[in-house]
């Protein structure tokens, strides 16, 4: 089995944002189904894992572009697993054009397998008798020119915005969307920032679940030109803007 | 050139609520998409109209499901032209399981040609000498088994909700996108609706256009166990909750 998968789609008119450009949280969309037509065709998909009662949970998602695809740009996503611990996958990707192969960008994200049951990490070097260790391609076979995950610091104690969580935010689990994150992080820049700058990088770190109905705190902090957020959720109504950190994340545009 | 256009996707992961059904903001995503391929593949895409000056514009779409489609479920679009008159056109949908042909529904929507120069709707009877003529099918000879679009009656003036628009909100015209829309009226209900009903019929009226800033004030009532929506926005921040009224839409539940 091809060690790399490559999923493609197309930019569609409701898909990009008011510069013609695809929306950030579409293409972590996009990203997601790559791995999940990765793992499924190897055997590790979520169909297989949730039978034998363990799912992939998302940890962490980085994502560089040097040009952002434009509407009705064919896209080509190609995914592989970088490397594997005990209790964490880094899966990486490229994003290029698949008409003349121009490379918009890649991306690193991290993955944790979850005992359903037990809601704890599981030995994926254990399970199915190693054979995730068959489909590793390391940094020096396939590269992925990128920082890895950084670090995010968020002193300020008063929220920016609270962002209140209805029924689109929530995916079948019942928990609040992870790309759904990515849009309300996004709504925090006004309309200048996107007409003035382009994203550059953006990273986003899960912490924790919040769920249908939590008010969501948006902590922000420029740190070195870097925007750092941090999502706190207050569960049910909220009278004091506290509680479980449930998101970090880094903006940096240029 | 066939008159039918069928357009094939399938319920990704992400699209599915907490129920494990396709969000109807994505399925009205994908009809639109489809409405795009049929007027492309014949010579009226938007490509092609910007060229002239002309670009579509959507008035109203009505969906019917007797069964909202499933996670991982393969779906069937059919679209085709009902009839063209001289400022309207009306486009209709049938939604089906594309592997055992089960009808999961239909959707009536009713359009405009706008000139983008004026603004003003252009008599589609007299563009590219009456073209469009060639493309209709009847409801005698490809039935829509569903009504046309009702009346919606609201006089409620004290808003049931205020939302606030941002980034993510816009299309790549500046306007709130029509599908948003659709999110933010479901948003209005609570996760025990979606629990104990299935949605069996959304009409959506589109009455004017609302920018990225807008507040949009959300005026409901139940009329005949039917949900009445009005969105009237208010431009920039926002003191009193009045204004023009965007969009009308109507929610049956079974």
């Amino acid at each position: 089995m091809e060690k790399i998968e490559t999923y493609r789609f197309t930019v569609e008119p409701f898909h990009v944002d008011f510069t013609g450009h695809l929306f950030l949280g579409v293409l972590g969309n996009h990203l997601l189904n790559a791995a999940g037509h990765h793992s499924h065709n190897r055997g590790w998909g979520i169909d297989h894992l949730n039978e034998a009662h363990y799912t992939w949970v998302l940890s962490r998602l980085s994502i560089e572009l040097s040009e952002t695809p434009a509407q009705y740009e064919h896209v080509e996503v190609e995914t592989w697993v970088e490397s594997v611990m005990k209790l964490f996958t880094e899966r990486n990707f490229l994003i290029r054009n698949a008409d003349d192969g121009r490379i918009y960008g890649y991306a690193r994200s991290v993955w944790a397998m979850i005992d359903t049951a037990t809601r704890q990490p599981s030995n994926l070097l254990a399970l199915k008798d190693g054979d995730i260790l068959h489909y590793i391609l390391s940094a020096e076979e396939k590269p992925c020119p990128i920082a890895k995950h950084g670090r995010v610091r968020v002193t300020s104690t008063e929220p920016q915005r609270e962002v209140p969580t209805f029924y689109s935010d929530v995916d079948i689990n019942g928990h609040i969307n992870s790309v759904k994150y990515i849009e309300h992080i996004l709504d925090l820049f006004p309309r200048e920032q996107f007409e003035q700058h382009r994203l550059h990088r953006f990273e986003i770190a899960y912490k924790a679940e919040s769920y249908l109905g939590d008010a969501l705190f948006f902590f922000t902090e420029e740190v070195d030109g870097e925007h750092h957020i941090e999502i706190r959720k207050h569960v049910g109504q909220p009278e004091k803007p506290a509680g479980e950190t449930v998101v970090q994340a880094k903006v940096i545009w240029k």
